[in-house]
């Protein structure tokens, strides 16, 4: 089979892990299908800081039952991942997480810490205790800013609880926080986009660390006009010469093994 | 000036008085904006049923500052309309006007009656009473099933409101209702839009009653495909040899006379 064949293939069988559903039309959750993003988890975020738990509630309702449904008609699986983001903390965020542990959700998301301080320490820390509980896997959201320091403060809490390994994909890996975050045996999340990482970047991590344990994902959402990164990468990783079976890995069954979708 | 330059001029001043920004991303506002929609009002509508009103109020919030914002960065005045549609009425909607008698949005809306049912028209009244109080103009939405009836309801309730006339746009209007809504002094609005009002439905409106108190809009958001439907209008009417001075007036002038913006 030559490389085009293997670009064709590939491109009808992504996975894109990351993406916020919510931000882009219907018109372009079609194109991505056809651009070969058969599969996405949409993650839960809310563009301002809600006020109330209850917006939250009502959002993963929404995003199980209307956001599902607009994917299905553009032939997308849309995986909802239910969570607090940890720039979207209401004040009572416990009724929040008591609504998930009642209800639970495919894939806890997007959960994580971003400035670091101790409220969000404290959502993340019970939101994890809860999808271990509940054996649901966990999309961890790394900040931009002082992303090395924050992601050994995850790591350490992740160790901390005794959290399973195949249960935590930390997201939004640069090219120097990947290594710690795979030596200690979770998943990376590789987001290609605008001020994360480029084509070029999957290529160096895929070359340094083998295709195992990594996914791939746009971050596409609210405010980038970007949607087709994926894909576009998958392409370039063929150009390149990557061979059929770690694509398929990185693009698709590492995703669908992980997620349990 | 011959036909094309009157185009142009129209197309580059549009006011799209009825869309939902939220179901559309960054790149086709953008792309509405190129079009010539410089002016939009973003209706607040939640796309299931919230079971709070405190998701409302964070919609508010959201739509106030982020959506704004949203639209500031591609070039587009997003004017948000705030209220509780009929199809949204959470248990607990007395907490939702209260919050809008305490801060009053620039236009109410979309508030009107989709099945007419008790609920509806409380829930209606309260706010129409209270955007009486404050003097804001209302987009009234009615609905596709028995248009005419539940039409007659809305003009009904607002008579017996005695509701000012310059504060009511009655939308969605069709063929059969748009007379009784002019003939009781309110606007109309003349949605472009699949199983709505056709160009050629608005050509056949402006040619029966002038175009005083006509504004158009695509009501353009989660579900549809299309969102140009408004500059579309405006060139086929433009085509059609529609006078300069009318199709200013129903493509921005009203609008901005009415919702003053």
């Amino acid at each position: 089979m030559d490389r085009l064949e293997d670009a064709q293939e590939n491109l009808g069988r992504i996975y894109d892990t990351h993406i916020h559903s919510e931000g882009r039309s219907r018109k372009e959750l079609l194109k991505m299908v056809v651009a070969g993003i058969k599969f996405a988890n949409s993650c839960a975020f809310y563009p301002v800081r809600p006020r109330y738990g209850e917006t939250l509630i009502d959002l993963f309702r929404k995003m199980e039952t209307f956001e599902v449904e607009r994917g299905r008609k553009v032939g997308m699986s849309i995986v909802p991942a239910l969570g607090i983001h940890p720039r979207c903390i209401p004040q009572n965020w416990e009724m929040v997480v008591d609504y998930l542990e009642e209800n639970p959700p495919k894939i806890f998301g997007e959960i994580g810490l971003e400035s670091g301080e101790n409220l969000e320490v404290e959502v993340l820390k019970k939101q994890l205790s809860v999808a271990k509980k509940l054996d649901v896997p966990c999309i961890i959201h790394t900040p931009r800013k002082n992303k090395i320091e924050i992601t050994r403060k995850i790591l350490d809490i992740l160790e901390e609880l005794n959290f399973p390994e195949d249960l935590a994909v930390v997201d939004h890996v640069s090219l120097e926080t990947v290594g710690d975050v795979l030596v200690n045996g979770y998943h990376a999340g590789l987001t290609v986009e605008e001020g994360k990482l480029s084509a070029e970047d999957v290529l160096l991590i895929l070359i340094k660390y083998g295709s195992e344990r990594l996914v791939l994902n746009s971050d596409t959402g609210f405010g980038s006009l970007e949607y087709l990164s994926v894909p576009r990468t998958v392409s370039f990783l063929v150009e390149k010469g990557v061979e059929k079976e770690d694509l398929d890995k990185i693009s698709f069954e590492n995703a669908k093994n992980f997620f349990r979708t």
